[in-house]
């Protein structure tokens, strides 16, 4: 006979349970989930034994660096699965994970009211359950120490089996039992699950863009900081909470891109912003033109004040006019004559901007210094910054940043600006991104939108995408509001604003619906202010929607349903121009139901199709709907109701639920 | 200013390239897939990298243990995923991983074509390449470096720029480039995947079981392992390749069970065979009233030689006469009076069986004692174990032991009998049993059968559980056999034979139509050989379909569509009571369509909608479907065809279905 040979013996083999499938894990636990200050975290995982025997299990959680942890318990839920949740307060990391055990205690109570439904129950029964008892109360202390002990004697001595059944069965036993558990032979998952805890504001935000050097009232001036600081009063009472400032560093002369982009540009042409670095130096500085550092700092000191933060623009490329070509000429591709590479997408030659190399061989160095100018602007009290095309430098490297930047500073929030394909999108959001834009701006009819967000709201992904949207950019004036007019601004702009927690509006355009596009078939703007100086307030408007959009963002800060993504639910309408869906809070103390016509010429009417009840309404009570844009009152009743929106006046309803409605019994003297 | 303080230099800071989502991986990697010698895993990933550059990518694998890795390239399939195969052809494990680069030259030649096609190459770009060229002329050797050399030299004086763009997109270059790429900033998958490769009776096996105790033909006398071999040539003609022994060792005489499972015996019964150990022995001897270990192994012996495995029993639970109960009390339970505790499920006690104690103190001499049975039968030839409630028994204790018994003897095959929650199952498949029983028994309307056998086949599922399809077993006479009469038995048995490429019968009652149960609403056999002993061969019967049972097994090993699993594809049928589906081999050369009555009680008849491409036909041609079992031929043409089965003659067909008719056109003189 093979006898077999002797080996070591494996960990564990008295652990019988086994953990599956947790969840929320990204990626087999490579990535942390995001969380903001307050939120819970609700884990769940497949929690399997052999045989009879019952199982008790708890989730684990604690701030990352601290050694102990929390405990709380995870209850079954059907199909062998078991949930429980945690609340996160603290901005930072977390960590999660799972244990489980074989319950004995809990085992012999539900084979004791068996017993005791055939009329079983045994002395020896009884002995037994005193045994474990025995075992608890060598681990309790204090008073229920003793009380353990009393129980145990009295299981193990009472005369009467029925009574001591009864015993046996008793809540307080059962409760008192629960706090002492034998997990000597528990089961720990294996992994330690991350959870990024960010502030409010990752989650709930409102954007407005603009361009310091179109902030001038006067006519031809070029804006600047000090001017930016007299916007903000109004920004504030528009409602906006970050103001993402394109880069403000020196702007390089040679190649300089013209007006429209033109390759030649005329003597006073200001630039294109992005094309970073002249002699005035690099990403640490400021343009002269826009003023001084200290102006920078006063900028992001006034503008906390009245609720604002500062973004700014990370943009890794340089001019050929930036420091680093001379001081570190390594840290760029080089072309056969020995200059450097210019950037490219052949046949296109973007001669104003070379690329880094990541592939340097000095490539630390070059991580060290970026992540020193984001650092740099952390100093000058930054905490919001958008990037530019992360998906253009290496993952791996964003990854090391953001987590050098939050581990100095967690409070800080990176929106990435990565219109690229969905994994990769998804990517940076995983590695850390803290924000992301999304394709929004080109959702435009009502199924597209409908599965867009869904994608967005009701998968994985949103343990780690938190979508901005913005109905246009600098980049992006869509085909939607070039040709639609006034209410295709205000449709956009309602979308943007309740289909997720975070918008953003490349403000000043947007406020007057500037719809000119350089060239048909084209999403650039005519006149960009990427290349050249508007003065926005000293132009002539045909159209003003400022004060839609104080109220649209008014109502978004009122209404705590719109400052959360995960809410979101879609209902059918019979006609596809209308788009339809609510957002709640989880109490239904706040609930939001949206409709707005897609159509920006057209009145458009018909029937949606809402349950009752996840609007917290019950069974066919009528309800009123509050339209919080145009202060109507109307009443629903049922699952279908009638909404008509004429795009001339206002293509949306913002509805505020209300479901108690006043009737006669609400008088004294009625009962 | 915040200085940032030095850190680590990450790993790998310039391989640029990210994998992601690589399939099949099961939890993470912490199980293998399955296959049997032949077969192809096929694996896909994501792949990211960023900036417009190009990616190249290799799928390695190797069989585990082996240092060096085979390499096969990955290609793209959009949406950034990629995929490849590599077939595997030894018995044991393999491992499997990826690695991915950027790829420079690719990159270089894509854009070079863009160049050339907007007119702009030049002598820079050329010499780029050539640069490029020379890096792959370092790493190549012999003919092929001196012709990377002249290629490098080409494009670095080529005087024409045209001429040279030619050169460059030259194929025997990028062929040439493609062998010896740069691959020292690749990305490697950080985990090495598992395929455990079985024998191909893993896969495809037809299982008769039987009690030798029931095989004597002469009425009233105890079968033995003698009469086993001469029942040998009737069950090698009717096409079986497994025959499975319930437990063969010494039946235990305290609380023994009497016939019908009663608790009081009479004197001359022979109790369970699953009441295992008597002063004779325990798990590793032979029940004295069956033979001999020396009959035994001939039986292995004279079986193989048939082209039949025997398949014993492993029953991991003690009679108490079994010689642990002394050799070995501390690997029970024990109850309060001192005695070990039988096994119960209250109110049900069943005393005449006790459990091992897998939490004893003295676990691991437990594990390796009950591994040493296994290998104790190996060491007599056994290659296939059908394991006995192995959900009753740790989850870890079995990973170890499957991993050491297929250490030593890689073609074991176990196959699991956990009739539990599906988690369960899956759980033990995943750990490394060979086959499972399934939900089959209970599947019986099309619906069912459809939902439950796409779940089998379609999902990740496939890649670690082997259903193994069981229409009856000594514990399970279904309703649907205890009412359905000849015609039920012989549609379950064409389901069983066709849906799975694993099927097994509890076989002598099967032949015979037995489906009295022991009472109304119990799927207990009357007379049940669990507890006493048969002669089916010596007993009366109105029924015997073992023709038609050897019909469809000749039907499976000439028909390679049905020795697979995942080929199958469900069809609708107007009917309900029709069940259609197809078994293709991958090239189309055999291709199957069953089409069952699941009314054993009237014909049914209905139009099933089968898509001809799905068969191989082209088009609206007619094609010719020929009944294995009835031998008739039919004309199909176009989706949708009309189809009858009577019950009370064959409720099934079995079309193996013919592309090609013959027509005017094979006359030699036609043309």
């Amino acid at each position: 006979m093979h006898k077999a040979s002797s080996r070591e013996v494996p960990a564990n083999g008295r652990s019988r349970v086994v953990i599956e499938a947790v969840r929320p894990e990204i990626d087999c636990g490579r990535f942390p989930i995001k969380r903001v200050t307050g939120e819970a975290v609700t884990v769940e995982a497949d929690l399997l034994v052999d045989g009879h025997d019952l199982i008790s299990a708890i989730l684990l959680f604690r701030p990352a660096g601290q050694t102990e942890w929390f405990e709380t318990g995870l209850r079954e839920v059907g199909n062998d699965r078991w949930r429980g949740s945690f609340n996160v307060d603290r901005i930072g990391r977390y960590e999660y994970s799972v244990e489980a055990w074989v319950d004995h205690f809990k085992t012999w109570r539900r084979d004791l009211q068996k017993r005791l439904d055939a009329a079983q129950v045994t002395a020896a029964d009884l002995q037994i359950g005193s045994r474990l008892v025995l075992g608890a109360q060598a681990r309790a202390k204090g008073e229920e120490r003793r009380r353990l002990e009393q129980w145990a004697d009295s299981l193990a001595t009472v005369p009467e089996p029925l009574e001591g059944a009864r015993l046996g069965l008793a809540d307080e036993l059962s409760e008192l039992m629960s706090r002492y558990p034998d997990r000597s032979c528990s089961t720990r998952y294996g992994k330690q699950l991350q959870v990024v805890v960010d502030c409010g504001r990752a989650r709930f935000s409102t954007w407005f863009e603009l361009f310091p050097r179109s902030t001038s009232r006067l006519a031809g001036r070029q804006g600047t900081l000090r001017d930016v600081v007299t916007e903000l009063p109004r920004l504030a009472r528009m409602g906006f909470d970050v103001l993402y400032l394109p880069p403000i560093h020196p702007i390089g002369k040679t190649n300089r891109k013209g007006k429209d982009n033109a390759l030649v540009p005329a003597p006073e042409d200001v630039g294109s912003p992005w094309a970073i670095g002249s002699e005035a130096g690099g990403h640490k500085a400021i343009e002269p033109a826009l003023g001084t550092l200290d102006d920078f700092r006063s900028l992001v000191k006034k503008a906390r004040k009245q609720g604002i933060d500062i973004a700014l623009d990370i943009a890794f490329q340089c001019s050929p006019d930036h420091p680093y070509t001379k001081e570190h000429p390594e840290w760029f591709h080089h072309r056969p004559d020995g200059n450097i590479q210019y950037a490219e997408n052949p046949p296109k030659k973007y001669e104003d901007i070379f690329p880094f190399d990541f592939e340097s061989e000095d490539w630390f160095a070059l991580w060290e210094e970026l992540r020193d100018v984001v650092i740099f602007w952390i100093d000058q009290g930054v905490r919001v910054f958008r990037v530019d095309n992360p998906h253009t430098k290496p993952f791996r490297f964003w990854e090391w940043l953001i987590d050098e930047v939050k581990t100095r500073q967690p409070e800080t929030i990176f929106l990435a600006e990565a219109f690229t394909r969905p994994k990769i999108m998804y990517r940076l959001a995983k590695l850390g991104f803290t924000q992301s834009y999304t394709y929004f701006p080109w959702r435009n009819t009502a199924w597209e939108l409908r599965q867009y967000h869904s994608r967005l709201t009701r998968h994985e992904v949103r343990e780690f995408f938190r979508p901005n949207s913005w109905p246009n950019t600098p980049d992006i004036l869509t085909e939607y509001l070039q040709t639609g007019g006034r209410p295709a601004f205000m449709a956009r702009l309602v979308l943007a604003a309740t289909l997720t927690a975070s918008y953003g509006i490349y403000g000043p355009p947007f406020e007057v619906c500037e719809n000119r596009p350089r060239q048909p078939g084209s999403e650039e703007y005519l006149d960009s202010e990427k290349y050249q100086i508007r003065n926005w307030e000293a132009e002539e408007h045909n159209e003003r929607i400022s004060d839609f959009i104080a109220l649209v963002n008014r109502i978004r800060r009122e209404n705590r349903a719109l400052q959360s993504d995960w809410n979101l639910l879609f209902y059918d309408s019979d006609n596809p121009q209308l788009i339809c869906y609510s957002k709640r809070t989880e109490d239904f103390s706040n609930v939001i139901l949206v409709v707005v016509n897609l159509d920006p010429h057209h009145p458009q009417s018909g029937w949606i199709e809402v349950p009752a009840k996840e609007l917290g309404i019950e069974s066919d009570d009528p309800y009123q709907v509050h339209d919080l844009v145009s202060d109507a009152r109307y009443l629903f009743q049922g699952p279908r109701n009638f909404v008509s929106l004429d795009p001339a006046k206002v293509p949306a309803h913002v509805f505020l639920v209300r479901k108690r409605l006043r009737s006669e019994r609400d008088f004294e003297y009625y009962l």
